[in-house]
């Protein structure tokens, strides 16, 4: 099985998930930690090299505050989360602005967790212009190698702002279900779908 | 009717359409031509406010040479074809390399052809660390505004390099036929489609 090295993901859908099943919209981010696990130990599993997460963007955080507040404490609990596995773990996205949540700044540069291992990377007010703002030094995400496939639940078809430059050659594989109904098969059925496609890098 | 802006188009597909239709690879790219001025038509019709073509990009260039001799033909051939029409026409990529058409030359600045009207963008030679390679004055293709729609023909579902800035919020639409069997339906089922996304860009 020829796999993907780095697997990007776009955890979408909770707000929407939230409201068909009765909720107010921020009560999705909470559902959407779990999955996060799973996915994690699907990789751990399959041997993949580097996970990214998208958490949210600097766009992200001009929605409502309690939104704003629901998502970064999800973000927060998720990394922490993360911490207690075996992996490679960074945090990536503008440090230096109020969005960015405290709790999260040990994680700015990447650091081993347990036994190391899977190099994980979840952007936190993650900003493109934020990560070419001096060039004179290369872009500040140049610890986050080229995305093979990047994975979006909810049904979008965009990148809403992940890592472009990674994202270059990254195959786009689309889940309709919302992150929080994450299952199994949505990985695995990527990865077939993976299998097939035709890596050429423009070449 | 709420319509994109900006369209970009990759148009992927002439060498496999070309194999599949008993003639050798290269034989794809002249057929990619006529359907380049009918979508032209189309989003003139629609009042597209700016069209972006996939020509080629640097990496495109590492093929043999006769692909890639003639892809810089078809190239060549597509912009002096749009300079027959109305539309502020530029051509982008990097102008400084041999893989770069001399006879593209004039058009690396935008230029009004006809009465003007549409931008017209067109990718030739492009590769997005050229676009950046000199931040402290913005990047290269600052002319070049966010793309709304991409819609790409030939199945892949990847940008290959197509404006990473330009397409941090763009919505991704395939078209599983090749370029070379473009249909005006392609165009208007992805117009459909657009409509029932939800932009926010990030928001």
């Amino acid at each position: 099985m020829r796999l993907p090295m780095h697997v990007g993901v776009i955890p979408d859908g909770n707000r929407r998930w939230a409201v068909n099943n009765g909720m107010t919209k921020e009560k999705g981010y909470d559902k959407g930690l779990s999955p996060g696990l799973e996915l994690f130990k699907l990789c751990e599993k399959y041997k993949i090299k580097e996970l990214t997460f998208y958490g949210f963007t600097a766009d992200n955080t001009k929605r409502p505050k309690l939104q704003r507040l629901t998502f970064t404490k999800a973000c927060v609990d998720a990394v922490e989360m993360l911490s207690k596995e075996n992996a490679d773990l960074l945090v990536i996205g503008n440090y230096e602005s109020d969005m960015f949540p405290k709790k999260l700044l040990p994680y700015i540069q990447r650091k081993r967790f347990g036994t190391g291992g899977m190099k994980v990377n979840f952007l936190v007010n993650y900003d493109w212009k934020w990560d070419l703002s001096d060039m004179t030094k290369g872009i500040k995400s140049n610890d986050i190698s080229r995305v093979d496939l990047i994975i979006r639940w909810g049904g979008r078809r965009r990148l809403s702002g992940f890592l472009p430059l990674q994202s270059v050659y990254s195959d786009f594989y689309i889940v309709d279900d919302y992150w929080p109904d994450f299952k199994t098969e949505h990985f695995e059925e990527a990865l077939l779908w993976y299998q097939k496609q035709d890596i050429t890098l423009g070449g």
